[in-house]
């Protein structure tokens, strides 16, 4: 039994020293060492090369090792296995951690403050209303973005949350499809983006989502959150919509082209905070204890979970 | 039946037109209006001045404006009457608003990232514990502090906290008395305090506890929070930690001496962080509709709730 392990843009060493660590037993090959392709089993794709996973008669699934799968999809060898979404308790805490620390950052107005400590400025009668009096909308709701409104709730926000088929929580306004989506727009203060990259949600944060934003937000406008991926924004017309009022800030930790380069506006824009798409990094040893689990579960007879839809892409 | 209403060093004007709206059939007076002193049943203060509620024969309790109610203590002609403490939920939700976000903030190294941003450096290779690997200790464990504890334990910190007398708390690491301050700093990387200032309580935040803090934590050193009161620290002795690697940062919301004067150098210290004690500044309107209400239930013989212990101070 071999494992085809295929990492580019990350540094693959420790990966690949972390899943010879929990599977001594087993032949752990990359596509620049893989000699017998008949004995691979399956493989474990971060940006793949394009044709390293076709030839291989015997493959069974492969996984994902980050959160996205858009990723697969560049290959256009990609064979008929059951592509395995990652998906990780670990990693979905680490982007709620994100989620809520920038939808508090602009709550509290951390931009401010920071400012008025630069200035030795002491005001302490700036007008701050109450979490409960802020409207957020999570976009996505998965399990990234169900665990991300759930917290945001717990903080005392006004929480909704939008899928593209209906699903229900605890708390949380839930909205769907096409009707809901502007439903939910109308009501947001914060938008939270934590979709899947799509060819249907691809660029959909664009100037005209952003125009049916609520009018009335007791922060001085829209505020955009986007932690899921850089597909889903563009970024010329979040400029323009900062620069005409239509946003009052973003924070963003995925860009349409990472990382982002030296040239563009966002780095330097006053209202933009960026992160460089680390909003959620898990480990190579929990990410890996999970899909060894799982290669574990499905060779004693068991389905594998969280099989991605090709059909929607996610 | 009449309401002495005392403020001073804030805007005393939306307080008195709020109340007066509240209760129109009441008369409503301040030191400066008051004519006779026999009338007033209750009283409103907010760092009243000496001897404003001395002389008032039928004077029936006391109520702080603010969480806070050492301020009251500063009058030595303080009447011996019921002391009433501001319990407001809306005050304990965005105290907890200002402790989560800046226990995310330091913990996922925002000042870092605010730095990179500055410089256009892309570094997505930064180490990032979980919150599950930070420990956050918070003393106090009153109404701010228990709510601020569990929804750290929410995002995912691994929270303890600490109080005089012993309190439990689910999903908190609870710790009492002396000997478990010293066993809850020496497992803390963020120091959360939410604690009434007191005799004892007054200078506590010093070089000798700053040295008792956890020196193994993740973020490279122990972090303080302060959004209790301003003569809980020691601002000589937190710079002195600063610099000398007993402490790695601070946010302060208090201040031993308050606006913070221009020639402190917190204001400049790369390593704090500076609100102007508005942590959790709440609405006239949410104050005096639960003081009103407390009012009409003490009318009606119920006894109040809320009561300061005199001899404890808080």
């Amino acid at each position: 039994v071999t494992i085809l392990i295929a990492i580019n843009d990350w540094d693959p060493q420790p990966w690949r020293e972390r899943l010879r660590a929990l599977l001594p037993d087993r032949a752990i090959v990359t596509p620049e060492t893989i000699v017998d392709r008949s004995a691979v089993d399956y493989a474990l794709s971060w940006r793949h090369g394009p044709g390293a996973f076709a030839g291989l008669p015997n493959l069974k699934a492969i996984f994902s090792l980050g959160a996205g799968v858009d990723h697969l999809f560049h290959d256009s060898e990609l064979p008929d296995v059951p592509l395995v979404r990652m998906v990780d308790t670990d990693l979905r805490d680490r982007m709620s951690e994100w989620v809520v620390l920038h939808s508090l950052l602009h709550h509290r107005q951390q931009r401010m403050y920071d400012w008025q400590q630069d200035q030795q400025i002491w005001d302490e009668d700036v007008e701050q209303p109450a979490a409960a009096e802020i409207r957020v909308g999570v976009l996505g709701l998965g399990v990234l973005g169900a665990d991300a409104a759930r917290k945001l709730a717990l903080i005392g926000f006004d929480v909704a949350g939008w899928s593209r088929t209906r699903r229900d929580h605890d708390g949380i306004a839930c909205f769907h499809g096409e009707d809901g989506l502007d439903a939910m727009l109308a009501r947001t203060d914060i938008l939270v983006a934590l979709l899947p990259l799509t060819p249907q949600t691809r660029g959909m944060l664009n100037s005209s989502l952003f125009a049916k934003l609520a009018r009335d937000s007791r922060l001085g406008g829209p505020i955009l959150l986007n932690a899921g991926r850089g597909g889903l924004q563009v970024e010329a017309d979040i400029l323009a919509a900062l620069e005409g009022g239509v946003l009052k800030a973003a924070s963003l930790d995925v860009f349409e082209v990472e990382p982002l380069p030296e040239a563009s506006p966002l780095w330097r824009h006053p209202r933009v905070t960026i992160s460089p798409h680390n909003a959620a990094i898990s480990t190579p040893d929990t990410i890996l204890r999970a899909i060894v689990d799982q290669i574990a579960a499905h060779e004693r007879g068991e389905p594998l979970r969280h099989v991605v839809d090709r059909k929607r892409g996610y």
